[in-house]
């Protein structure tokens, strides 16, 4: 690091990680560190010196090249982790666990990122499954959902236990007071749903008061209304749930820009509202929040996209060294250490 | 029935079920009896001939009212339709059972229609579960989804079942000949998700070719990207993404409209794409369909939405009739009793 790094420990970021390999996440290291966040970049050393090389005054900048020859490809399996030492993102969480870097950051493979923060962070206590937080845009704002794919099959405790990491998690992140928790399910009555979710139900009912704010059952259309700031479900329907969010989104906005050229009229009116339609997308743009947080570990882990761009990377970085500025893996031990 | 009356038994509309009582379903069998489908109104028989009375000319349609003097409410338990034998519900299935109506359709209470249906009809030999089925839009066309609600714990057997009825029910009421079928989960490799859905995979994959064109596990994302025509899925998962849908596609919308308005230029440009947007919205419309249909049981019965219209009742009566006269149900026995 240079002199002029900023208090505190920089950010591991996995930088060969994703479809776009470095040039995207070394570019979103430079922004980060301009807007002041300390980075450390972790991949095949000569790239990314030659990558950095493209940015003019970069070497003036809290970066750090932290050599990994080896990196887990997007095709390989999350398994691949182990025993693979050199990897980038085993070099990434490793550097977390020693306490050179504040968090590890990547847009690789989501798999593997899970898997090597699991490995070698380890869960916090009390924690029976870490899961992965996301955030998806909402009316009023946005909600926040968990997990979103960390875990295919749950018990009641898991959805109680990650009720509780989000509380926490949103006090910290967002200045969230009494989060609201919605529970998934497939009606508001308390008598509706899946075996699971009547049994999560009864627990999530027992902690109202005791850290978390319940506010009862919500169903698929409360997610984009933003009934509660945060909804808890198994890691099955969450990732559908993200990836329909996803996908609806474009489809639907595929039909309105194709609308807009339907016409000779509809074309004209196209080109008057495509500014305040550009800001649309931007509010759905995934890149806002830049990754999801693998909440539960001991330690910090951020999860991108594999198609982020530079703008995702950056948002990941800062959000990052908020949570450690923020203290979120020990205020989120505290929690559970009750 | 008048002397008008096309060939064929009638479809039996609970005609005070849903939010707004008779008049969208009065209205609605009125559409349906004048594009050449027989309805028997099934409600309290002096509020109907009340409500028919508005439409001048309607006693030349076929169109007549079977009294019933009970009805669910909205807010009632579907378990209350258990004795209640002169409930609307109850006297529409019954007329199926009795061979008097090719149909029972309601947009009352979801669950009590479906309870009454299932009492009074019974399960085709061979199915364990009956489903609702539903479709979607889709990037193409449409996406057929099922179970959306009817059982929210299942069984890999269930699902594989629910393939092959969606299966005959897409070549009788669409035309397909070999509509190809997903299984929804949180990655397209064969190995992903949960333990149901490692299970039912393998029952689909044992299938493929017989009965059903099974193309392997799809995401949330292809839903509306419409990869596949059938995507299967539990009751609870189904619910979810239906009204998690449903509200994306009303919020998003919303937002558009707001953006239309966020300054004069896009009021103005607003002003000209406005027709263009509204032919979009309308596609986007659950009206299309009228009602979804529970596949499984010994009889048509179609569950439209509490908030129908009058254009969305007449869909519904319309599908009915073309389901009857496709022969749905005889030719669903015949592919489970090979």
């Amino acid at each position: 690091m240079t002199a002029e790094a900023p208090a505190g420990l920089p950010i591991a970021l996995d930088a060969v990680g994703g479809d776009h390999g470095a040039p995207p996440n070394v570019e979103g290291a430079v922004l980060a560190a301009r807007a002041g966040v300390s980075v450390l970049l972790v991949g095949e050393r000569v790239a990314l010196h030659a990558e950095l090389g493209r940015y003019p005054g970069s070497s003036a900048l809290p970066l750090e090249v932290v050599d990994a020859p080896d990196v887990i490809g997007m095709d390989e399996h999350a398994s691949d982790v182990r025993g693979r030492t050199e990897a980038s993102i085993n070099v990434c969480t490793r550097l977390v666990k020693e306490g050179r870097a504040a968090a590890a950051v990547s847009m690789g493979h989501s798999g593997a990122t899970m898997a090597s923060a699991l490995l070698t962070l380890g869960r916090i206590k009390g924690v029976e499954r870490p899961a992965i937080l996301t955030h998806l845009p909402a009316r009023g704002g946005m909600t926040t959902l968990l997990d979103v794919g960390a875990n295919a099959d749950v018990k009641a405790s898991y959805l109680a236990q990650w009720a509780r990491l989000a509380t926490v998690y949103l006090k910290v992140l967002e200045g969230r007071e009494e989060p609201t928790v919605g529970l998934l399910s497939i009606g508001e009555e308390d008598h509706k749903g899946s075996a699971l979710v009547l049994e999560a139900h009864a627990l999530l009912r027992g902690l109202h008061g005791h850290g978390i704010n319940f506010h009862g059952n919500v169903e698929g259309r409360d997610i984009f209304l933003g009934t509660t700031d945060i909804v808890v479900t198994d890691g099955f329907t969450g990732n559908v749930v993200l990836k329909l969010a996803e996908g609806e989104a474009k489809v639907l906005f595929g039909w309105v820009r194709d609308a807009l050229k339907s016409s000779l009229k509809s074309k004209m009116g196209g080109l008057l509202v495509r500014g305040a339609l550009r800001g649309l997308a931007e509010r759905m743009d995934p890149s806002t929040y830049g990754a999801s947080i693998l909440v539960g570990v001991r330690g910090l882990a951020f999860i991108g996209h594999g198609s982020a761009d530079a703008q995702a990377v950056k948002n990941a970085l800062l959000r990052a060294d908020r949570a450690y500025q923020g203290r979120l893996v020990p205020r989120l031990e505290a929690a559970f250490g009750d």
